[in-house]
């Protein structure tokens, strides 16, 4: 990412896969300018500093665009700690465990694995910042979420466990048309800014359940009122508050994901021998780590 | 609406279109029962007299099931003060005044005379309670919000009337669905409790558009996120906020109609000579009406 | 439980474990009132109406105190639909699983068997009206909410298992003392009060703590941190909001318990062919229950 | 503006009617310090960059104060779009349309041609930042607000159109003596912060009003009502909350305006090509503009 | 006060200074009828009962208008525990402490024995509901207060001392006519609800201000300041919010004052031998006496 | 304190106590890194320059540690501005007004001359930011703070003098411990983040009352009441919210005390010249000293 208005440095956003850094070019900004663009990837020589308040800086010596071949993407992109396969494979056990016959079409629908849904959401990220904000993320997300769900059923009575997975399973989808699909340059689009996430959401399964001959009206309602009230209160963007026993364990579900999702984050990007954080927004405290001390 | 669990009165609430009344009968009570059930009607004689903090209650001396015949719909259910003729004959004249086919054709699929979605809209209500809670609300709030958003639309610059004029027809479209269609009853159906109007009408508008051939994905856009931000906050119910001139238009429009109509009802049930109304919560505030004690 | 101030009638409120309803003496006053005092139990003949607002209500020609051996105490108050022998069994299976030998002895001297505080902790009530407000209310609440962490804490990465289900179970300690031991009037005591139920527990874990010779501090302040921070948030009254992933984590799942409490409850107490309760403050929103209409 | 406390170098904030940017001087710097002052108006050579976190800024290489008759006001403050000619005209158009004859004296009292109040209010900004927050821009924004009245007191029964009007153009008198008559740096004065615009502008009416001879009491209470109310809610500083309908529509419109106004002036600020905005605050929302990306 | 509207009952509040109480007539309703209007005195007889949740009832079985002569006011209206003179006396000996001559000239225009000012704010109430809610209420508060104001600027550094009392005995002055002055049905006035009291205050003494000749503007203005902040956020309907030391001494006192006229108010109305109080919406908590109870 | 990542240049925070600074070396880097630490005590020669927006900053040309003695802790750390031996002499006046000898015992327990207790207390800071953020601020704070509950006491009716004072010399007794005791960089302690100061400085008090052999249970309930309850409301962290008279007024004097103590806060730092400062979160405005402006 690059901007430049004057003739005499330019600025930079530099970033691999370990985060980004903002840099600086005093001398050959010509070139510097030409290589630059949003999502271009570039080799750079230089300093690296640390400013107290403003955080590090690369100050640019040289700088050239990177030819096909010589970085590899898993370099420059985060993605999930946990292999895409096997997330995968984690997905498809527990998709075998659902019984109920039109749910089982309904995820098939979204999850087959030759349909196109798949191969977007198997990509997507789950966010642009907060937690699991790299490829696979939401696959990542959802999974954990409707695995929560699924071993929290067993734990308290009255739950359709089989509605509550698949709102697990589904309950992000919008996401997929939400956010673009450049992993270097995570952003929501203008359908997701214009529309919402749950909106978008909402629609993609409405509309597939409809073109399921005999779907049960009152399970698609149940099944819609998750992916609707999953943020749990207006306030946090859902038109409707969970009114049901599984719309309340996945809305709680995937908040707690969320919230681990963030320490998982915070603890990557925290300073060796640091045990707090800076206060996080998403988590309203900062974030301690008592282990990171001790070891 | 009646209910009954011993032997010795029961109580009930009666209504007409000008109000509703608690009422009790100590004698009687087997045919008073046979003759009471939701939306049942019915003939009364008996004593009317106002509690202090509980307001109105008839002692029903006599009760007896209404015949076909008997009764005009009209002297039960409130319905808008003004003629539903006059109220269509105003839309369609406003219809007429947009320019964009895309958009002209959108607003025919849904208040085209002949089709279902404008039977239903002709004669649903606004609301269970605040405003417009009666037959043909719907229409009448739906116009005069359209009609202010048209009028305003020239004293602001930069605003695409023919959009803010649309969005603002299909604002609550989904309350056709949303609401019953018992007029003697209005409530709020299982699919407006599970999902929200603003999801219904998102839905309903964007299959209509998908429909149309060759309508442009950016007015679709702009037009469904003017139902989906119609609400103006997360707060309020919508998954998304205002970002365009129009849906922040057709917002404010839709606000001030419903506080204005609040005012309606207000009046309407104030007694006379008062020109305080208790506090109300739609308005935070009690509401004034000067001009009644004057007259 | 009665009051009366004037020679005309008497007003009360009776209950039994299947809910309480008001009732009127207009004979016999005199013999009503002596026989009743708060947390009396006794006899009473009359008949049962409901109200169409004010709800049931029962009008007394008898009442009599009832006689030892005439009653039993299943019959006047609910407990836990669970039995607590059972409740006991899972709580000693789930209490063996604890490898950490410090918060083995820590929560030892909590629910060992012979101890003061467990049998007070058996009994208790989780609250006065929200969910599982009755006998063993609290071993259900405190067991489900263990249970459902232990089994979250397998699908996060990251969690010290142990520390979270010794929080899980000690974090609602302090309500042995905020509430009173009467089961037929569950209220809150003066220093339930004055103090609050999270201080409370606190206090009386932090002391045994202390008596613990080499307990770990850092330990002792991961466990604290748990129950002072497990209402999430300072509005809910906790003094510190989860900075852990262990607090974050039983915070969420006493939330989730309690809403799951909450649907429990609603639904014992909704009439038969009801699919959807009133508004409930505690989930912000009306309940649903499909599985209610379809049988 | 400047600030200066070192020998070796100066940071100004430099602007003319498109914006401001940040500038600095390493050499000349006592020249440069001697000739900025807060509203000072200079003469700049340099070169300008732009960094990509902190904005734009000038590396001062010469700087001179300029001489009287060398820069035209014009370009140096914005002033609204619309020519003040035009916006006069208009008010003269409105306040025409006044049939009452109290409100039409008091109205005079105020907008009178040779009066000094009217005076200050045509040069008065309507802000500091929000929305018209330039020279005119007071008159700009009540002009606008008053149309927008008048048209929707026709699309809604039972409004006092006269009274309406005569509050909206009186709704924000009290910005005259809220801020500064320094177009080059608007500001709060002291009134502005220590008793605040509403009250100031409803302290003027209300001596103005009993000044005039006979003027009716209630009619009086109802425009300073007006006045007061006009921001909505107490949150937004309004001492009591619209209790009439006019109340409620002059609130409603002024808001609207403002809003509207945001976009203005959000567009303006926008870079070529790109359609949306960064996040605003007054509109909780980033802003977008279609028509920008079609062009 | 009474509302009647059938033939065959009528339902009254009766009140005298120990508090209100509903009562109903059966009998003789045309002569309850008569003689009942809203602030009307009237002798009954009758017999008095309470209702579990409904509270204590009248039965009227005769009722007669009271003759001039017959009743004491004293008996029928709460007043301030305090003798109006002791308070005079107290506020004459705080005044004249105030060395400022400005404010002691400002303060003589409002408290001077023999204005109408003196006349109206010494009987005035307080409130209408939660503290000092009786005659002479608002001359006990503004004078306690004021008396705390003067302590407190003794014990904290850099206060103006007068100011700060002047702003404390000047705060409410605007209730002198935002309530009425029927001592026997206290309540809002159409200025008090459309103005507000803080703005009549502010308009009065700013009005006042003026007419005296050299007054200083600065000193004005923080006086001014004190009055417009007094309930020290915009939520609670302050327009401004304390930028003063005094402005913030004054509000802080001013809630102070308010807080634990609460608890007096309470404690009156608290039944023998119980020492904690229902839920209190002033102080977002029940209250809690324990001396009662160990008395 | 510093940081150092690179090999070009250095960036420090310098401060002594009129204030911090940040400081950066282009040169001599080695040296600067080496003699840098956090609470490092060093002698730094270079110049000083303002930013407009990023504020003042030391460019080093020369940097080393100071010895022992070539420094005095009073020019490096700001504390009370009144001497401490004072403060001191006031406590022990205020604390031989206790009549109390309960609450007199539980005094002397924490500042009783010859306490670890009161060695600490004596030079704890009463905040990181907002007011009294310096050694003996916690004197200071606790003093004026009783030393006002103790005046007011004598102005309004029902108050617990003793009772009261005591509560408000020990409101903020956990700060001595969620502080550490760095007087160079004030920061909370894990104890405080984790607990919270509240929490603290209860379980330090009930645990010494429960050491006093025949404490009232009742007297004892007031005074940690008082403690947990003086932040005044859950959302500032209390969690309890003021039941009693006593809690009332030490939580308001307390919150006063706060916000006198950010005016002096304020003023320390205001530029010479100025009247109003920026905007203060602790404020929520910003604040006015006039008297500055008239000198």
């Amino acid at each position: 990412m690059s901007r430049r208005n004057g003739d005499d440095f330019v600025k930079l956003m530099l970033g691999d896969r370990t985060g980004t850094v903002e840099a600086v070019a005093w001398e050959g900004v010509d070139e510097c300018f030409d290589c630059s663009k949003p999502g271009g990837i570039v080799f750079v020589e230089g300093r690296f500093s640390v400013h107290a308040r403003y955080g590090p800086k690369i100050t640019i010596e040289a700088i050239r665009a990177a030819e096909e071949g010589e970085f590899a993407e898993g370099d420059l992109v985060e993605s999930s700690p946990i292999p895409a396969d096997l997330l995968e494979t984690d997905l498809r056990d527990l998709l075998a465990t659902i019984r109920n016959a039109q749910l089982a079409t309904l995820l098939d629908r979204f999850f087959g694995a030759e349909t196109d849904s798949w191969k977007r959401f198997r990509v997507a990220p789950a966010a642009k910042f907060y937690h699991q904000a790299y490829a696979h993320g939401l696959l990542e997300h959802a999974l954990s979420v409707a695995q929560a769900v699924s071993a929290a059923a067993a734990a308290f009575p009255g739950i359709d466990r089989d509605l509550a997975v698949t709102g697990a399973l589904l309950h992000d989808l919008g996401k997929t048309q939400a956010y673009n699909d450049d992993p270097l340059a995570i952003d929501l689009t203008d359908a997701g800014r214009l529309l919402g996430e749950i909106p978008i959401g909402y629609y993609l399964v409405r509309k597939e359940i409809e073109s399921i001959d005999g779907f049960d009206p009152e399970l698609a309602q149940a099944v819609l009122h998750i992916i609707l009230a999953h943020h749990g209160t207006h306030e946090m963007g859902s038109p409707v508050v969970p009114a049901t026993r599984e719309a309340t364990l996945v809305h709680m579900m995937d908040n707690l994901g969320g919230r681990l999702g963030s320490f998982d984050r915070i603890e990557r990007e925290l300073a060796e021998g640091q045990s707090w954080s800076k206060f996080d927004r998403g988590l309203d405290s900062a974030a301690y780590f008592p282990a990171r001390r001790a070891a």
